[in-house]
């Protein structure tokens, strides 16, 4: 199979109320990746854009279009996927394939959220459009109730009980937010205790304020590149080793296996398998904490950790930038934020700084890493993960 | 490359007022094209979902998931894709991508919308948010206003009076209306005439309501498999020569190219070069009338008259069944329907049964028809184009 290298990465700051449209976020990003490439509008043979809702944010659906034309991407293939908060991973899956099919040499991938201009019952509502319509949502299975489902269900099957979970919980929101600082990309920059997260207002029980992941507004790009081009055209190409997708069912559908999210295992398996890698290769992890307790789910499914442990091992500080596995040093959902559609995209920027080693400077290196794995999730389990190879 | 076959079709009747949720309707027409190409749930490997408005049609976006799981492909990777108009061919052309790239070898493809559930004046709204949202749309860019102005720019250029060039507009719906009501998956299935046309309500000057294609419920499917399984799995495989997809900017960015539409041609000679043919080397056309004029353009930009020449060879029956190049002998949208996301997959279904020779019974085969070409256009300009070919 043609190999398929990130030679160029773009991302905005992760803000609330941003000025600027999603268009205009977005074509800053893409610039800013291409420049980065070194390769010019002209050169881009096609654009994937990751986009859930610019419909409702904006009034501006099929905006990849527009977007390309805006930086001079004239006439090219663009397209918009979306799978709610996998959709930018999903537009980068995408990309890769129709490079190493050898269809196209260049492509760009971009990802877009403006889910502040919208108030937040709005927004509430509107991420839900995501869940089932039909059976769940009228029962009121928005995301914090679901996710707080899977904090009762988690106890239960792993006989933690609720107190000591939501302590455990508590850390992943600690470590994101220490990062986050670190991080001039971040949404949220101040310190956060264990104690301000317990003392935070309740949400969804035993989901409180900060266990949970902001509304965002952001903007990410990349530009993918055939290896033998990527190799003229910049220093370190960072490699796509792997992807992986799958999907779900409503929840109800998925009540056996719960709290493990199958959808997560097999895509994280196909990814693994494509790069001829295992979980313990992997040397540092972005993954999908758009809740404390997904984050504890998303490292055991992703093969990190034993079951029931996850939490623990955040205690530890397994998953700090020197620990066993370093686990969103970007900050995560929970503080670099989470603009849906750039949420993937900006999680492959990530790694690519990790695996191009330039994070000493801003204190949050993980030293040494050769690989690292993406991981998002949207709705009740569309899930995609990429895995990033530095050679 | 690594040739691609249509194997199974689903489609089901186009229409006002779906009593079925679009996963409901998705449901029936895959598991159709499912049974049509010999395969089981468990043998797709992914699935790819053109929908255009599910999150303000039914509150239910990332639709795709729900509905593989519903038809029994659990867990495979389900990508929505969205184009507005275009969605359900660019659904297509993903998936004909993963299979000629070798990493799929079975893949679904869905399109679906369900539009009649919003009332006119909000479907209306809500149709336009994929044109321009900020600088278009406040103007009154609706897609009636801007195909309304290509009428106008359309009889300037070519020096067609805008009265002869409404005479000829109108032949386009007649002669869609007549073929409607053979093809029982048509949405309008009553007679029109010229003068029901230069008659009927004015909706955006010079188009009248029947220069306009009707909002439609509907869902179409098809089944794509690489060349040696699908010659193992039925009789008549009919393949994906070629495929080729464009965007463009807004409105204003177009103006020295309008009439034409420079994606179309762009991506129309992207799909002829890779199926190494010409447009005189095509039999049959399904292409996007979304108003009569666009018909008009369409055909011109496909390659099949001379610019300014089309309305002209529509009145001497040149598009007919038994005409130079018959076009859209399944209605069209004016007649067939357009469930946006839908459309294109349902365009595909049509070719196949050219190629196969299925229409007899209906009174609408085209005899001897080799090679077919779809043509959807989406928001101002995402243009995609599947060419099939019988062998």
């Amino acid at each position: 199979m043609r190999r398929v290298a990130v030679i160029g990465t773009g991302h905005s700051k992760f803000m609330f109320n941003s000025e600027k449209t999603s268009t205009e976020m977005m074509a800053e990003t893409a610039l800013d990746a291409l420049r980065e490439a070194n390769v010019q509008p002209k050169d881009v043979q096609a654009f994937f854009l990751g986009n859930a809702w610019g419909d409702f944010e904006e009034g501006q659906a099929t905006l990849q279009t527009y977007i390309a034309n805006e930086i001079g991407c004239f006439n090219i293939p663009a397209t918009r996927v979306e799978g709610a908060c996998s959709s930018g991973t999903m537009a980068a899956r995408e990309a890769f394939v129709w490079i190493t099919s050898g269809l196209y040499d260049i492509v760009l991938v971009g990802g877009v959220e403006r889910a502040t201009t919208l108030p937040v019952p709005l927004a509430t509502r509107v991420f839900a459009t995501c869940a089932d319509s039909r059976y769940e949502y009228p029962l009121g299975f928005i995301y914090p109730a679901s996710f707080g489902m899977l904090c009762h269900l988690y106890s239960k099957t792993h006989g933690i009980p609720l107190p000591r979970l939501k302590e455990m919980m508590a850390g992943v929101s600690v470590q994101s937010h220490e990062y986050a600082m670190k991080n001039p990309y971040a949404q949220i920059q101040k310190p956060l205790t264990k104690e301000d997260v317990l003392n935070s207002p309740m949400i969804a029980t035993p989901l409180q304020l900060h266990d949970c992941c902001p509304f965002t507004d952001g903007a990410a790009a990349i530009v993918l590149a055939a290896e033998d081009i990527a190799k003229k055209l910049v220093e370190k190409p960072v490699y796509i080793a792997g992807v992986g997708q799958a999907s779900a069912g409503r929840i109800s559908s998925q009540a056996d296996y719960y709290p493990r999210i199958r959808a997560r295992e097999l895509s994280s398996q196909q990814a693994y398998k494509m790069a001829g890698l295992t979980p313990q290769d992997i040397d540092v992890c972005e993954l999908h904490d758009c809740f404390s307790i997904a984050a504890i789910i998303a490292a055991e499914c992703l093969g990190f950790f034993e079951f029931g442990t996850a939490g623990a091992a955040w205690e530890k500080g397994a998953t700090r930038a020197d620990g066993k596995i370093p686990i969103n040093i970007s900050g995560g959902l929970k503080a670099k934020g989470h603009p849906v559609g750039a949420t993937g995209v900006g999680q492959i920027c990530e790694i690519t700084y990790q695996l191009r080693g330039q994070l000493a400077e801003q204190g949050r290196q993980v030293e040494g890493a050769k690989y690292g794995i993406t991981d998002t999730m949207g709705a009740d389990g569309v899930v995609t993960n990429v895995i990033l190879a530095a050679q």
